[in-house]
């Protein structure tokens, strides 16, 4: 892989050459994950770029931090430091704003760092036209987290190496993806998306609630263009041999958009992609082809 | 916390100023917590620095490399490096030498950042004496890993927010540490210490193959002294409610030792000082008072 232009931000410092070693050794975001981060869609043409659903991704950074109880700037700050970003970052097309938050070094005094880089994206267009995928035991049931906050549901912590560990999974299965199940056999989310299916003329996705399962900005904004356009909208767990009854099961993402999943556990799912582009317009991504 | 001593050897550089920033903010050991670590405990005094149980914490750690998928460096490099590191340390008393492995930068080409540290050790007197604890649910049944490889479990990652929200929740449970219970009610092991328990005039400590569980350095040393000695050994699940029946239940790490639990959920449990103390010198550790 060659490498792509980057940007790297850093909150008391601004902007560094991307390659500047950052962090050390001791900090907790390394040698424990001990930290959260978020992504962000950035688009660019010849007039500037603009990094998308701002508000709402700094919204869940923020609830990551505090369930991490991690001191982070406030999210004006953080703000402008994507702005700073933004305004240095003159390459067109797609790109992706990560924003991370450490807890800071183990030993010695210290504070959180913050951070955020800016990415050129792949080239998305295969997968979004749609994806092979395996369905894998997450390990817990699907209201595990309900009584145990320490095991951090719904915080989008950096702690995600079994997350990557799936992915990879997925690929020695022959797959492009994965789709989490819980040990009682219900869907749950993607390793980096969230779950929607088309279902009895509504849009789902999985409850957050006990589930584990990370509130998905993309689907909130989704639902929101949706119930203003008179469509239903739900939470509800979908058992994972039901897949095939949808009229549509996605994976989405801030970063890839809405991925439409053709094939689960060697099943072939319904698939309009006329909906599929319908539901990518209404949140800013290409139609399909 | 004032700055304690500290020493920083890195793969390919040699002995750097600890303080010195090592990894991008594109490392993929930060943004998701993809490698491995080990911790070793350094004993030090006027005739130098010497780390204990070099060559199982190193097998261990490139188990865990290797379950990840990163290359590290062969063990006799890793043995040079910390042997260079050990050298420069001459702070008398304990230390802990983390070794640490992380796949390397997520855009772009990269190779995985290997480095190791060494920091001066708090005093782990009290501690030693015995602890109170509190069991919490990990989530996971106890064979939740059986035929879940991605589960990662029993690979040391840099995962860890996990089990360092944990310990964050013993503390506001105002007890000094966590035991992880499986959501079928067994104990597992500690955040950061395996699990070890008399009974039947026997050793016994929880079984590694599915549970998740990691495989202990310092437990496995234990067994094969007390074997040696004529002392039953075993591995087998301990339901939660059962530690009260026991001889003793302890907490067992590398940097730590052998830590009496005094106390779980409220309930006293038996204790044998003497026990304790044969026990953490059979593995090297100062007998208590």
């Amino acid at each position: 892989m060659s490498q792509r232009p980057q940007v790297l931000a850093v909150h008391g410092r601004g902007l560094l050459p991307f390659q500047t070693p950052l962090l050390s050794g001791d900090d907790l975001g390394v040698t424990r994950g001990d930290g959260c981060f978020d992504a962000l869609r950035v688009t660019a043409d010849p007039s500037g770029a603009r990094a998308h659903f701002v508000t709402a991704h700094l919204e869940r950074f923020a609830r990551s931090a505090a369930a991490l109880g991690i001191a982070t700037p406030p999210v004006a700050q953080w703000r402008e430091l994507i702005d700073e970003a933004l305004a240095a970052w003159a390459w067109p097309g797609e790109a992706i704003c990560k924003v991370v938050l450490t807890r800071g070094l183990e030993s010695g005094p210290s504070e959180p760092v913050g951070y955020l880089t800016i990415t050129a994206a792949p080239d998305f267009s295969r997968v979004r036209r749609g994806v092979s995928a395996v369905t894998l035991d997450r390990g817990y049931a699907h209201d595990a987290f309900a009584a145990a906050p320490w095991l951090l549901g719904g915080v989008k912590t950096l702690s995600y190496a079994v997350n990557v560990a799936a992915q990879r999974a997925a690929r020695i299965a022959g797959v492009d993806e994965a789709v989490f199940r819980s040990s009682d056999a219900l869907l749950l989310e993607g390793p980096t998306a969230g779950l929607l299916y088309a279902r009895d003329d509504a849009l789902w996705t999985t409850p957050v609630t006990g589930s584990g399962v990370l509130p998905s900005v993309t689907i909130a904004e989704l639902f929101s263009v949706a119930a203003a356009q008179g469509v239903r909208t739900g939470a509800a767990f979908l058992p994972a041999g039901e897949a095939r009854t949808c009229d549509g099961v996605w994976l989405v993402s801030a970063i890839r958009g809405v991925v439409p999943v053709l094939e689960l556990d060697g099943v072939e799912l319904r698939h309009f992609a006329d909906v599929t582009s319908t539901l990518a317009a209404a949140v800013g991504f290409p139609r399909i082809d």
